[in-house]
């Protein structure tokens, strides 16, 4: 029974007490937030929880043996940090720091202390992700061509953060999954509107082998949009994260090189056959990671989430920051 | 009557023929084409029309007024050249030319001669454009934000330009229209996986006063996409042009800025009110442009889709190809 | 303070507890189940609320003031019967009772000892069907012509009743409100495929002045559907309550009389404008529904959704079993 | 190559005209039509064929051999029957007849004089009701259940014929032709709002085996509507006409019964597997139904869509119709 301490009980903080209290294997000793509302929601929800508004008490309370950060990404290297050095395995919200930096002196401290660091990428656990990572590996999807996301909706304006670091972390994890090759060089577009922070933006990771990969976020839009198209040498999807029934749409379609060329003739022809919608494993993802955190906990593995994978995607906003200020001017990796 | 020759009977010179004779002020004299197949196919549908292999029948025949060259891009130059030489005025597809030097030179030989050019930015006369710029126009949307469009599909490869030559054009000639604006900079990335032509581009296009445009052209999509979404301050509009009727939808919904800030208060707060969708003009676009081409030869006016509309968007194109080979390098106006 | 007794913990009983005790007005004394299980999930949930498996300690507590029955349809007219014989006023799952005699007694009853019924059509407090019922009452509309509504979904199977009594209740309660007549016939067709229980039906209803009601309901359909179709002489509007966010959209859409008359010239013409689609207030209808009904338990007030209100489901749900008999022989009023 | 001649040249006639000369194995001979602004239309359109208004040039011409009638449905009779008398093959638009008696003496003369007659029921001859019925031929849907049809928009009001006789051949052919029985009873119901013409039915067709079938055709809709749920017991499939290329998925869902019975215990249990779209042949349906129209006269083969099945259409519209009169009293068979 791994026992856990939570940091932070705004808007997400809650899901992950009600998730970890759903697990055999796990319980919540201690709530922490600074805001007495936050707290008084909390002793509501979970009675028999203790709420603090001190996060001493959580990050060095000796019955405490992982603590979860879901607080602003600003403070979550000062709250992972302390809760390592204190011996405590840590799971962090994403994105998982403000830094490269900071992310590799929180990997190097889980190691020296033998401790576990899971990153919140909450979508690589849920059915259509994990399908789609299927249909990559049996190599159903052949060769890739392009990944390319549109993730826009009405808000939420941070104040913290611009939509690239609210938005894209999703999409630059699923990538990193998907894809699993260091990125070649990263260009970023975008604009700000009102207070200073970009709120439209639009990011491109070029990849080894002529992959790429597009992900258009927007704080904007007058519509929720998660729609993704992968396109690959044998068939090509469209993900709609929106749809209850059919996320995931596979195409039986195709380009097919003509070998014969001349300058009236097309050098391509085109393959268009049926279309499938596989079923999709009906989970709560945020569940599913938390008990395969647990278990990574009980067991010393390193989780395939770790503080590796919450490095490559701060590294990838970092690349998006500095070509988003220079008009989008490539950054190499 | 507005006598015309036209060059190039492939996939749209038949609907240029089609609507030009549907109009009671021009006719059509010569259809030219190189291939005998389509000069047999132009007989079949009009047998009272001459046809002939020989474009120096259109270029210089004393009974032409106006010459239309819908033929390849890389031969427009070429045939516009001969014709204006001729004192013949020009429609000529999009894009205009190959390079702005081109299109500069076509445009001072059409000055000279007192001749109209007018490049065939249908989009601007359908009902949906017409549209969106007099929601523009009448302040409805308020100050734009930006223009977001995907137009994607499997297909057409060509085996003369690329995606963004193919596609983008519509997009840029829409936004040169509605923006109305000189832009600062243009961003594109994309990749090749074929023939070493670019399949998959994203183009953004930096306005003054933080107007962004952003372009997703792809010809490896398995389904086709042609959605395009404007934000502006005090509505916003989702263009979904494969709807058959509710093309447009103008949603009540934006952004308020508020005035108290710290740090863990939101700086802007939200506004969602109904949504409506105008009734959209059903015209054919392309006899409107048309019939409005006969105007401007008949009356002596310059026609708003002119050759300077023609310029602007192969300067766009020019910048982008640039651009994309500096791998999203920003290239300034 | 009105004190509730709920009976029936199974489907729906969470929520109208949840819901009551969200209440300032409101509070559940007992929760009363025959099932094991339920009971423990209700003390679960609600540790401080009274769990009983023995309906009288509800139905006879002097310390509850109004009972909610949410059990299977055969049960609800003894439970109600007795709550009001010891002086509870009652709130009841739909349909109220299985036949239109103990609808009456029912009523009679809670006349003579001066106490709320209350019947539990809770699509009546929606957002979607308040804004209709105003669009109706404001004459946006105009007079109107038909009603026609799909409601289809695979399952749920009922072991009690068919589909007809579990899905056509939802729509016959929304017709009783909006078109607020009395029935002159009804037909209904439909079909049986597994265990005696129609699982597909369709019901016309006949109304004065050539208003008619269709309702398709059917429990094996492979896709969710919950579209209603509502034509009026000025406007026609679309219902879809899958829809998040656009439930309804109004049609500027008619037809127009034509005086000429001839055999080869069409007697109408038709009007096509704009769509509108208005904001829908977005409650949780239960609430809204139970803080209704203690209000008007509260002010002595008789809800709109009264025993009357059920009863005249009930009728029609009687005709509708009498002609699906008679393979939709028509049942008048 | 089969001669025909054509009547009526109003909205349909001219793609008749056209796919008839579209084929190598037919030629029109002559067009007729009373109104001469269609035989001005007719001659622009086709300047090298006859046209004229006087009946008889066609019917008792030496130079045709098959008549093609797509005139008002209550003209068909008069024409097919002086064209089968002179010995020509007919081509009759459906419905067939206006009753079955005029529908018997047509099939009874063609059979006399060997000549064939067709019904235009052209659904029959798309990709995607040939898919459906190889769907249920090769027992990938496995028994039916149930058919349903929802084929509505506004207008064309018809000034002879009301809805039912509009649009409901379609999908009584359609019925006809996948479930291949004869049926047992029909039951109709719906409403007139203008000219005394019903303009919203609903039709119930009861099949042998439990099958039943529904058709809710309305005249008066907002939104053009034409979607089809056909359940089978081991995959149930929605065929929406209006979609450019996912027209038919078929679904894995279905029941389950279940052997344990009990008052509390569901009797059936539900199976959700994957969705899947076949690839539809994309043909012209119209053309693929003339050529073999045009085979059939050639090999003096009897087409499968023939003047008995314009029969059994026109039965089961009688019966709808006397129903329909009767509000919704079943007519059998």
């Amino acid at each position: 029974m791994i026992k856990f301490g939570v940091i932070g009980y705004g808007y997400w903080g809650p899901n992950i007490v009600r998730n970890l209290r759903a697990l055999d294997t796990a319980t919540v000793v201690t709530i922490c937030d600074k805001s007495s509302a936050a707290l008084r929601r909390a002793k509501q929800a979970h009675p028999d929880v203790q709420v603090t508004s001190d996060f001493t008490d959580v990050l060095s309370s000796p019955d405490i043996d992982a603590v979860a950060v879901i607080t602003p990404v600003w403070t979550h290297f000062e709250f992972a940090k302390k809760a390592l050095q204190n011996g405590k395995h840590v799971f962090v919200e994403k994105p998982f720091t403000t830094t490269s930096a900071q992310a590799l002196e929180l990997i190097e401290l889980a190691e020296r202390n033998n401790l576990q660091i899971m990153v919140d990428h909450t979508f690589l656990f849920t059915g259509a992700v994990k399908k789609i990572h299927q249909l990559i590996d049996d190599s159903t999807l052949g060769k890739l061509y392009y990944y390319d996301s549109t993730r826009v909706n009405l808000g939420l304006f941070q104040h913290d953060v611009n939509v690239l670091w609210d938005l894209a972390p999703h999409d630059l994890a699923i990538v990193d999954y998907l894809i699993d090759q260091q990125p070649e060089a990263i260009v970023a577009t975008g604009q700000a509107h009102f207070n200073g922070l970009t709120d439209v933006a639009y990011l491109t990771v070029y990849y080894p082998d002529n992959v790429i990969a597009h992900i258009n976020v927007n704080w904007l839009s007058p519509v929720k949009v998660r729609t993704t198209l992968i396109g690959g040498e044998k068939k090509m999807l469209v993900w709609d994260d929106l749809e209850a029934d059919e996320k995931i749409k596979v195409y039986d379609r195709g380009v097919q090189m003509n070998s014969r060329e001349g300058v009236y003739d097309l050098l391509v022809s085109y393959r268009s056959g049926d279309m499938w919608s596989p079923k999709i494993e009906n989970v709560e993802a945020l569940k599913a990671e938390l008990s395969y955190f647990v278990g990574c906990i009980t067991n010393s593995d390193r989780p395939f989430n770790d503080g590796m994978s919450g490095l490559r995607v701060v590294r990838m906003l970092e690349a998006a920051e500095e070509s988003l200020k220079g008009k989008g001017a490539a950054v190499y990796a």
